[in-house]
């Protein structure tokens, strides 16, 4: 794998993200390598995040890397009208890759044609955020052995929700079987339902968050945003009617595992928690060596240095 | 020491309190040894502090560790309304200790009981601040050669301030005289009185700062905030009143020192800072050695390593 | 060189600045040298910067030390109405060397007499920004190959603009001809025109921003604030004046190299970027190797270590 940004879960091919999966296994079984030192990453978060800095910052630190940056856009220069290119370009004098997160779609692109290190998308609005995807991938193919041939759950906001979209995309490669759940004002739009007929990939739209979920393999909670709904009435009816609770687990498949990109308001009960089928946090753990895998991709780090 | 968290000062026993300063004593004198490489220490402020944070990374930056958390909550997920739970539990994957300052009382308990990695409580609202009252013990023993039999007086808000009851708290194991310096409206609560009583140990209270400091070994002034008071001109009477000069400590014993938990406002005035009894920056230092300490011994790491 | 503060770029005599110079050549073709192991430096910026924080965290990463601080005065003991003395007579406890940025002129002076530890200015409001000075230099004797008996142009806000005016000092040791560009409100102050005069140093001022630079080595483009102009009018005016256009590069020195602090607004023009003339860029690079030259110089640390 060549030198080269990050922009979206499309710039890898099926076998460049088996190639990641495969390095970052390596990595969760091989700790404390230190594969980046000399290494300095800029983290440049130009709105806040906790897990995915966070993550980021683990994964640089655990591997001897050095970090620097900004957690909010308020402690830069864009506060004194600095143009993104500015920035980026200045930044890619000071590291070796930035690591970016932005409030407009578009802008990570924009980074990586302006920047002379490689950059990481780490969100870039209701864009992209593939390090997420990648992470999501990781953890199914952790759990289950296997990423081929899974029935895959995807339940909350379907419509805004960029990891449910990325992953979407990805797992397409694998032979899935897709259901959709959300309310009517939240479905999967449909470019996203005449990608998956031109692949021939079967998938099921439910309204109603049932028992049909006894036949997956995989349950994608995410978060119903507040903003999403004009009337609050409707926000929080949606908001309570979306949530997994530990009951409804209970004639499940042994081998299935609750993902969420986290972070979740309520639409995963507490007492979901403690099911050893809730993978959540696991999930938040695996961000680590997958986020390792892909910046030492990038940098053209191998196991073998 | 067996591996866990440190909430509250009373977490300690006297005997782990002394191996803690003996500890202390040993990475003040033996600076710079890499006990913490490979360690990942995360720092989660969910309100400000300059003094405890820095201090803290200092402590893990001069023995090699890595550090990675916030500076205050409005960078966090906090803000996408994300559970201390949730926040705690996800932070616990990344790292191998947190850190952390939170405004509500309980939270550092409560985060103890749910994160993976051991959790070291920097100042959970008015309730505890167990590394100061460590660090001040440090300052103490090394200043005074022992901790037992001092005169110690405690002067300014004895009513709400957490560093004053938490070190009258440790100090009640080495057989103290304690004075009591305060407003009327900010005197020592009953209960801890009750505790001294219970104890044997003797105390005195006074509403004037006088000349009966001429006895003290330690005196532990702490700043007196503006919101405890409904009447503003109260306020700046008491802030007034309880003020430390130089020429007070004229008539005082040779091996007094004077102790304060900063950030101070008023309460010393600056032509003390140059008297040899003055000793509250020096405190601040042997907050390095102290927490240095504190992480060494939750972390299983002995200096004979 | 001896163990001091950097606080105003008077502080070096031409000899010490020329030596800078050199350790910083030095540093730049001998790349990740780990000089700053061991060390722990404090970054206190009490407004924000993205360019200066950055690259001092980057050259002292590079390096191998460690970094503490805040990006802004909200996440630190200030807030609770801390003097600036306490601040940095704390910090000074915790680190070997403090870099500060303050909004206050005279601030890094005085906090320079109250520290433990050596001050770096990291720019004290309109005063001093001498980092920046000793990098501009070196942007300037790498790309001239040398300091002497060059025809500088400097453009913009020359009134207000801290760093035209220590350029201007500095250049001073080494006998060149300055041409100074500005609206009529912005013009040099008379003081520096006194100064140059009485070291006969040759300046002629100009209003217009035309062919006149065919004759220039270094042209230093400077940012002109809104704030400056009472009139807004005026300000729209100004700003578009004083804009540099590739075309206007056509008849230029071979040698010519066009310089600027950053961030710009819109002074200079995007596509100036791409012409191998402009600089600012590789000028925020070398950054990164000057700040290494100043704390190696300051912490007493040689290249022959």
């Amino acid at each position: 794998m060549k030198s080269r940004s990050l922009v979206s879960i499309n710039d890898y091919s099926k076998k460049e993200i088996l190639e990641i999966l495969e390095l970052a296994k390596y990595f969760e079984e091989n700790q404390n390598k230190k594969f980046f030192e000399g290494k300095v990453i800029a983290t440049l978060f130009f709105e806040p995040s906790t897990r995915t800095r966070l993550s980021f910052e683990s994964a640089i630190n655990r591997m001897g890397g050095r970090i620097l940056g900004f957690t909010d856009a308020n402690s830069s220069s864009v506060s004194k009208g600095e143009s993104l290119k500015d920035t980026i370009k200045t930044v890619s004098k000071y590291s070796d890759l930035i690591v970016m997160r932005h409030p407009l779609e578009g802008s990570a692109q924009y980074a990586s044609e302006v920047s002379e290190v490689p950059i990481i998308n780490a969100g870039d609005g209701a864009n992209q955020h593939p390090t997420q995807t990648l992470l999501d991938l990781y953890s199914i193919i952790k759990t289950q052995k296997k990423l081929d041939d899974l029935n895959v759950f995807l339940v909350g906001d379907l419509k805004y929700g960029r990891t449910v979209h990325s992953l979407l995309m990805a797992m397409s490669n694998f032979n899935p079987v897709f259901n959709f759940i959300s309310h009517e004002k939240l479905r999967i739009p449909n470019e996203y339902k005449i990608f998956l007929d031109n692949l021939n990939i079967k998938y099921y739209e439910h309204t109603e968050f049932t028992d049909i979920i006894s036949r997956a393999d995989i349950i994608y909670m995410t978060r119903v945003q507040r903003e999403r709904f004009s009337d609050p009435i409707e926000y929080e009816k949606t908001k309570n009617t979306y949530v997994l609770k530990n009951h409804m687990l209970e004639n499940t498949k042994d081998n299935l595992r609750i993902l969420h990109p986290l972070p979740r308001v309520n639409e995963i009960s507490n007492d979901v928690d403690d099911n050893p089928k809730a993978y959540y946090f696991d999930q938040a753990k695996n961000g680590v060596y997958t986020r390792q895998a892909i910046i030492a991709s990038i940098l053209g780090i191998n196991k073998h240095k």
